[in-house]
């Protein structure tokens, strides 16, 4: 059992909150209002350079070569390929780079991203991947479970190239691997106590990812 | 002109939003909910543990005695003091210590209290005293105001308590050591292109303390 | 069994040369050179400001009041006591102020402080408290063991007050209380890869403060 | 004039004698023994990872892009190509992996690379930049000096290989990029008083590289 799903299974109900929100349910029906998406994506424009310096601090505390090449491999993707797809994605989607650039911080993205950074700073690289980890796992497990509810709308919903995004195969291994080195780390450094404080850092990273999607 | 007068003149439509906001009209009328005056106090019981850890930052990034000597005595007040007083507090309006300690952390709290943290760990002390200042100064600034406001209900207003406290001699003189501390770091830190930044900071943290006081 | 023993028990060969340096031996027949002493003194005063950034950032680190206010007692300690006493100390020995003010870092010093200082940014307060702790408790060690040694000289030995201050009770209290500390945090934290790990950190801080004794 | 002329004068003694020490000299004349570059050769791998932790911490602190992506260039180069090349060049000196993986951290090491993190995480970008530029920029000029100097010994030199490769165009570029990134810093950043801490902070980390070279 992955060290992913005992957490996962520790905040199950906020898990549900976030997974399943009527943002995302709405998506996958195709029924988000234009205007909530947009600020969805603006929002998670400034969410990738916090996530970018996420993964710097946590090259900066790895103890080993391999957990820095991990934290390198998602600091590379974030600033030499997610962040020009992201400001391509929302031109398609009518948001300018300058109407994006310029857009303020909402309180939920900044509780979100600054947790993460504060609970690295303040503890291990363990205590910082469980916190990156309701987004970089949650959002794989969302694209695959919408992808494969038979319910999801794909004709006509242009949040459609969202889903097949997070259910492909090149976000599925980013999660993936985000899985495996958490348990490498979990392996190293677990003890019961320590569970305890990683299952309140996940519920709460995991109810911020809720309050993320805009309502 | 201090250094607080500028990063306040410059975002001052969002001071005016915080300083001003309807809970404390409320709280100066005596007509504020009690349960919201509650779920107030029980997050700033949360609060001054976050701000107990930015003041210990602080001691860490100073760079002189002085200012750490500034920092150990913010990080003393609210260890040795604060913590308590505040437990007190609670238990006069109903709340005991197990029902404060048991309150999860709301998203603006936490918004808040990581901004400043990872403000300061990302930049230097000033970044960090510039994202503390609006609460440090900010309350004896609404105190001293709500206390001269003829308006203010004085008698059977059962938040007066509150407004002595931050009016009072012992929160002005914290509030005006900020400001002291403040200038200091500002005179040997201040660059036109850092001025721009810390008025984004504390523009921000003034939006975040707005955002902290329940609706 | 301590943790601190296990630790200790790990590096025991660097141990010993630490605690047995011939500085160490040398102070105890009081035949050290006056001018090494007086090296000494003016490193540990730098040496001091460095370890109060070190329990400011244990302050920061800590998961719990208890771990804030062990490591403020830490940093209370040092800048509202110790560097004052120190200086006194200094003049006693014909060293001003000024003088011990515009000492340069020695490498050695630098070694040992900022080996602390980044590894308790990398890492957890436990991998902190473990890299403060060859100080801490070491000198403890050394100062019980002189006092309690018939070889050591103590009529006419200049250096005897320094054996009497570190085998007082106020300091073997200091080092009791850090052992308490060390094992509230390894009880919470401890893994055998950790304990590895530990094991490297605590040899690597005890050969720098072998290191540190000048020759 | 660059910002890095301005701290090289300030520190022009020690500049010397980091520059032209004589570890420098006896490698271009080829006298060096072997046994001392080996030892260097061991030390400057832990170096690398250090650096690249370094170089991490910068892309955690930068406050633009611009910043971010300088320092991942330098994340890279280090993880991606410098280490295993390092490993290659010892090699091709007699030392395994296994033996270079094996080499305990020397106080020198220690020394430099903690003073550059622990001033990274206390100040700003451009403390951390200012700390690390004796390393990126001084390892030009000494390849340049070298390789332009009739002395060097060319052929029959077994360490002019070494030369070449800081002479060479590729460190040339990285050494001149840390100079622009350096002036970007200093453009938004520098006052009278940050000058002087600074400066101080080069002559310190120009005075522990030249207690690198081993003797």
């Amino acid at each position: 059992m992955s060290f992913f799903s005992i957490l996962k299974g520790a905040a199950a109900t906020d898990w549900q909150g976030y997974t399943q929100h009527s943002f995302v349910a709405r998506l996958a029906a195709g029924t988000l209002e234009k205007k909530l998406f947009q600020h969805y994506l603006r929002q998670d424009y400034l969410f990738l350079i916090e996530f970018a310096r996420a993964y710097a601090l946590l090259a900066y505390k790895a103890d080993s070569l391999t957990g820095m090449r991990y934290a390198l491999s998602g600091l590379n993707a974030i600033l030499e390929q997610e962040l020009s797809l992201h400001l391509k994605y929302c031109r398609e989607w009518g948001l300018s780079e300058a109407d994006v650039l310029a857009t303020p911080p909402s309180v939920e993205l900044i509780a979100y991203t600054r947790f993460v950074l504060d609970t690295g700073q303040r503890g291990d690289a363990l205590d910082l991947l469980t916190a990156l980890s309701p987004c970089i796992i949650g959002y794989a497990e969302i694209g695959a479970a919408l992808k494969a509810d038979p319910a999801t709308v794909k004709i006509g919903n242009p949040y459609y190239s969202w889903i097949e995004m997070y259910s492909g195969a090149e976000y599925q291994n980013v999660a993936a691997s985000a899985m495996v080195e958490l348990d490498r780390q979990a392996g190293a450094r677990l003890t019961p106590i320590r569970q305890t404080q990683l299952e309140g850092i996940f519920r709460t990273a995991t109810r911020l990812e809720e309050q993320f999607w805009p309502v």
